[in-house]
């Protein structure tokens, strides 16, 4: 799963961070297990704070309360607050108040702004969050604050993901070193709800707001936004992207994207990989588009389609399940310039059928399912539309029994 | 499954069906089994034909015949054959010749013009049709035509669909009997490839081409537009309605609409119904939306979300992914007006959780869940956005292991 350019290396472990970022993560018995549940990141002064929310019309009262504050202080942002348990969402005007009490006593202990605090929920939708827990718990929370250490915070957003998701790099930029690092939670069930999204990215490189908007949209549009495990928006999901420090010079920008490029695609395809029941990192390469927008919808057509899923589960070279999946994202393309591949295995040629060996290919498709999250697990499709000269990539997983298993599971 | 306005009644088992239409279905050894694989409608002469197809960009070369013979021919068409077995999609050359070559053969037979011959394939993409065995059986197809008998023919379309879909009802306009009948098959897996929609109507009331058009196009969007069972489109995907007989007064319009409406409703049901896997047919009401197109959108987006069909499968009232889903169809609607009912229980009221009894619901959802294809197994979903005055239906089913089971099953 690791990609790199030739300016960045992984910090290994996450356990460097950027400059002047604290993180925290601790139990606070908003779950039923003593699992960590509350989490929180602190930015350095002046820290400028980008982020992407769900498109969805019924959000978490916390997504619009993130939105007006990102807003009024023009992203000058210095505290992110995490809990998993409850989402918070759907709770009316109990969990609108919630979210102020929270954030304003987060802000005294801090000794900042509370118009500067975000937060941020996953979990039971429809539930209030479990506000005596949480306000107990904050002194606690503030007291553990560490630098350099993303694991407990990585741990805490976390609800039923099998493993946690954190990424640190570095680079030395004109004499500088320059460290961007993530961490983020991917779709987890608790009843009665659903799966939230939530990646948080912070980078010690100073960039103005203007810029920094921008180069996160660029960059969540290839990672995030390329990403499916089942077509499911939530009411929680969030991408919040915090940059500190000496503002860089502009020549320097292009490495910087690339860094945060990195991060976010490291994060979005453990969060595809992680998906519930899922047995595979299914990476597709669409070549040749006319554009990167239709390559990455044609790429997310694929990913999306339950019967090229459910044949990648079933390690079945069902080539004509992956060309309709094209077929139907919307994309003009010509069947009779097509070049189709399964892993290293050619099918299709110009639209027409290859030889190839259908025992071969399902032998290799089944080396790569694994019960365990691994790193030898991604399943390669990729199709020439030799069209023209754009490409683009999305991420998803096979379909499995066990995801209809985890999400009709009767809890009632 | 029944559903009627004064005007219409259902004819029995179908077995008595529009004036001058002719019907037959035979065993051509098109697929391995001996059940029946090649199926013709003969329409009268001046018969007026409207089709619906794919909106997928790979699609067989039969969808690309018939839409420029009923351009070519302004809608008067006389036959259709459907075979089953063979998808005749992504088959290059040789499929656009077996097309032309059977449909040729057919209209010579039938002592007609070729170009008012249509042709529908169904089954495995990326394999050519079994043209000897195709055009060999043709004759024997021909001399089994008879009147007022759907039922051959409805079997013949099938590929792995558990039960025939077939309708015909009637009612008398002006002192003249009016008969509309039609046959459908939905959702069946063939190795290696895809579910494709076909349906067909017939109607013994004469409509002129212009009004037809627009009539099919109204009671489409109301049903085989309103129905999903995994999201996915197929490269054959076929909708054909045709009419026949002396014009029809314009004032009895509304009258044939709504027995059009009944027919593809009746059908699209039964469709979504026998998904693959599926054990409930979901019938999601939304009300009191700004348009139709939004009533419809947000119905068909809580129909196509795996979280909602997993949690109806598992016998769970979790109302929070009903909303999340209403909540990702991109229409616009404020949460606290909205009202929610799983069968006769309302969960929530002004977008405030009523007092429900978890245990009730479920109960009542298990005693929906039929292994059989059955009468008694709606499971309906109103959402009142409170919010217009428009409504709209949708219908899909549960998600179940067996789906992931038939699709993923390995047959290299």
């Amino acid at each position: 799963m690791r990609q790199f350019d030739s300016n960045w290396s992984y910090v290994n472990k996450g356990e460097l961070t950027p400059l002047g970022f604290a993180f925290a993560g601790v139990s606070a018995g908003l779950k039923d297990s003593n699992n960590k549940d509350l989490a929180l990141i602190v930015a350095p002064k002046g820290s400028i704070c980008s982020a992407m929310f769900t498109q969805s019309r019924v959000r978490a009262s916390c997504i619009d309360i993130c939105k007006e504050r990102i807003k009024k202080s023009s992203g000058f942002i210095r505290a992110i607050l995490i809990n998993s348990g409850q989402a918070n969402a759907c709770t009316g005007d109990v969990g609108i108040q919630h979210s102020y009490i929270v954030t304003a006593k987060i802000a005294e202990l801090l000794g900042i702004n509370e118009g500067e605090v975000l937060l941020c929920s996953t979990g039971v939708i429809g539930v209030p969050i479990k506000i005596n827990n949480l306000v107990h718990n904050l002194p606690k929370l503030v007291s553990e604050l560490k630098l350099n250490s993303l694991d407990n915070a990585a741990e805490a957003i976390l609800t039923t993901d099998l493993v946690s998701k954190k990424i640190s790099i570095e680079t030395i930029i004109d004499g500088r070193k320059i460290r961007i690092a993530g961490i983020a939670k991917g779709s987890g069930m608790i009843y009665p709800n659903m799966a939230t999204m939530l990646a948080f990215l912070t980078c010690d490189a100073g960039i103005e707001k203007e810029v920094w908007d921008y180069m996160i949209s660029i960059a969540v549009e290839k990672s995030f936004n390329a990403i499916s495990v089942d077509g499911e928006t939530s009411t929680n999901d969030s991408f919040i992207a915090i940059n500190s420090g000496k503002i860089i010079d502009k020549k320097f920008l292009p490495i910087i994207q690339s860094g945060v490029d990195i991060v976010c695609q490291y994060l979005a395809k453990n969060i595809a990989r992680d998906g519930e029941g899922a047995n595979c990192l299914l990476e597709v390469l669409v070549e040749g588009a006319n554009c990167t927008e239709d390559a990455i919808k044609v790429a997310k057509s694929i990913c999306n389609s339950s019967l090229v899923k459910t044949a990648i589960h079933g390690c079945d070279p069902n080539w004509g399940r992956i060309i309709s999946a094209a077929g139907n994202s919307g994309v003009n393309f010509k069947l009779d310039l097509v070049d189709l591949y399964i892993g290293s295995y050619q099918i299709l040629e110009k639209g027409s059928l290859c030889e190839y060996d259908p025992i071969k290919i399902s032998y290799f498709l089944k080396t790569r399912m694994k019960g365990k999250y691994l790193e030898e697990d991604i399943v390669q499709i990729k199709l020439k539309l030799n069209n023209g000269k754009f490409n683009g990539t999305a991420w998803g997983c096979d379909l499995s029994k066990k995801y209809v298993e985890i999400n009709s599971e009767y809890t009632t």
